[in-house]
């Protein structure tokens, strides 16, 4: 049965309140065995003149970003090898933690540390799981698996392969990615 | 400023609250870029008499458990040898998915699969993310460090990994599992 | 999806809750074509000290009873022929009205009115029917089949009878009574 | 003081908020002797964006006919002797249940067994009670007296009757007709 | 923590609102310790047709006019000796206590007194306070300093009043005024 | 109609919401013309567990004493001439302000001011209003009337006065006078 009831200021669009709904429904999933149907949603709307807190009206702020998208756009632009419209997705302090590397701050370093290891490489997905951390950051993982090219121009594919995101106000600010390369060239 | 309403039936525990608060907190700080000190979560608790769908009563279900705690016992034990305590977290169906494995679905099997690799390994927690899925799985990553000795007597650590657990009513129905061991291995 | 809340002084029984989750769910009904399991009811009690109106607290008043039941008892006292009981639920003002009767106001003038009609009857219910009317009474429509004795002795049943009862404060009004016996003599 | 709260779809027109404002009233004056004016109705609608049970927005239904217009324009069809419009009003089904008849389904059979027994009445009503049953169907109960002509072409009135009609889904499904010809017949 | 609801017709303006949050907000600190930041008010605002009691639709009343205002706009009038428009203020039974003075009711009383007293009088104000009291009344009280000219000429400041007023309906009622006029000129 | 509601952490007597009760219907009569019958007030309480700000559970603060009620114990202690009690109420900071005297700061000034004025001095009341200001003081106002003996022992009475006082965190950190005492005396 449970019910939940949210008061926002006005503002969000319908793809935002279906956010809201998903993940309001989604966090008492994680605590009542309920099923999805016995639980209901609703969302009540304000103008900032009917709501005050400390004496005073607030403006609502622009909803966030589906984090989950911005991860897949990110990722697009990386396998078309855009890095200038990757860099845009990329928050400062920004990390990458792959395999084997030391950590690295910039694409290029990436691209760099790659070119010895394969041609290129290209992401299908299984799924991608995003939730808000207790943090200031919402998470994002995908996982799938890898197919594309040794350096020796020879093909692969069927590699698994995770990564986490962290994303903080909209941009990435780290990323890490775990796989099968070594597993599957040491078995090679 | 949201605030979030939320009525169920009583019967859940300071602790029960306690998740619930905080995963309506963070389900909303998803989309709406609010400090969480600005989100106010209220729950309340309703007798089974006074609520009613369909003209009838409904009784309150039993809290699920924490995933995280799920999967923090279920390791606790696979790292003492308990074979028999880990598989009271196992539900049916339950598969293990490792890098250079094909899939397990008996503890065994993968105690089997470990001893020409490992003599024994010991995770260090980097963190824990536990979340509801869309489907009826909850979803708990963890990842961290492996440390233990390779079958020659030899110690490692510091070998990065991250696990993946569905959680289905309170069992374990699937892990996966990444880690850089074949990565370290390959450059001893 | 509609969500009906209450919200009452403490001091309903879970009987009278249950009668309130009914009549309100079923109010919904009357309009909106929802089914009754996509209806829900909370209950909100309040103790009289958390409720204010004009600046003053609030005592409840103590439920009605239901008026189906109230008919129900009067309707089993005069099969009983215990007028003595019968008259406890009758109000100032009472009046009942028989076919082919004048409006009668005592329950003796009932029984002369009724002894040369038949020796004795029974009622068998196909449905009782409860309603607050827009005015200050209660309605309660029962209908279903009389048995007995005509005068000379021969037994008779099967006769539709349909009763209007009005119910005020507890206490019967107005009694209002329609069936086919004399159709039935007539054709007899 | 009760108070209720109404959470629906957007949609309802303000004679729909009325009968619903109406029924939610009576409701709990069936159970709470609180007088009208101390029970306060609030409906509170919400856009579908804004409302999500089971994770998905929900639309909401049109408003049911109010059962008692239904009744009045049927009796009115059947009256002026427009079986065709009348016709328009019945459900699959639909039963029809007269003193000292068997049960009728078609509207030309009450009007072959009705022709020798009187020329045409006219019903002049005392009282329309509408509700919801448990069940699917709404009921309308109508009250008053007949007038009208007997086959030989003397005139009548003042026979007391009342009507029961079940209305599912805004077509009626059964009318049960009480009324006392047969008894003012017999005394003629 | 406190949140407050208000639940009214619609009708109110940003200003009226914005004066209804702040008196709900303080009306909460009066008795909770809490800091005005953590008090949030929430007004959510209906239209006539979605609101009932006794069953009936009610109309929302125009807000009263902010109390503390029609003092400032009646003591801004009569320091520019405008009776006319200072007259347009006062509501009936209107009446003015003043010190040495016998309650007077009229300005032109008012004016006849002061006449030998000073030549004019300013007020500075320290601070105006309103309220509702418990009564039909509204009480504004403004207090600060008066300057002038006595009648001889010579000027004065810095002399300490109060004034108290009672607002009815949005007309004042009743003046109360004292100062230390008298303490000046008998240390002059 | 206007219906407010108030949800506050569990903890406050039955006084306590009657001041609640009391303050949030004056708060909505300052604004909108309803009569007191019309504005109900609910206070829904909460166990802390049930309730989180930033993701946790908070408790509740003891509630504010009755402002009116300290200025009135104050006035009693000091008319009793029981400085060391009066003491107790007065916050740092306090300073009082006396038509004629210069600012004061402890009770003895003032009654070493006070000695060649008056030999003693009583209060009659005429009425309290207190209010929280937009500030962090909350205000009590006090009237009536002031009789006692002047210096050569004579009796006085029916001197008007009017005190101002501020209220911060339970003590009261600022007292404002006047009255006609120095009006009396120059009529004298």
């Amino acid at each position: 049965m449970p019910i939940v009831e949210l008061h926002v200021l006005q503002g969000y669009g319908p793809e935002e309140k279906r956010r809201l709904c998903e993940a309001l429904t989604d966090a008492v999933r994680l605590v009542v065995p309920a099923a999805p149907e016995a639980i209901t949603v609703m969302i009540h709307e304000m103008p900032p003149e009917n709501y005050a807190r400390g004496r005073r009206s607030r403006a609502g702020a622009p909803a966030l970003a589906d984090p989950a998208e911005i991860v897949r756009d990110y990722l697009r632009a990386m396998e078309a090898r855009r890095t200038d419209v990757a860099q845009g997705f990329l928050g400062d302090g920004f990390t990458m933690h792959f395999p084997g590397a030391p950590p690295m701050s910039r694409l290029q370093e990436l691209i760099d540390w790659a070119r010895p290891r394969y041609r290129f490489v290209k992401k299908s997905y299984e799924g991608f799981d995003a939730m808000q951390s207790s943090g200031s950051a919402a998470l994002v993982y995908c996982r799938g698996s890898l197919s594309g090219e040794w350096p020796d121009g020879t093909a692969f594919d069927g590699i698994r392969f995770i990564d986490r995101f962290e994303i903080e106000a909209g941009k990435i600010t780290r990323q890490d990615v775990w796989n099968d390369i070594a597993e599957v060239k040491s078995t090679a």
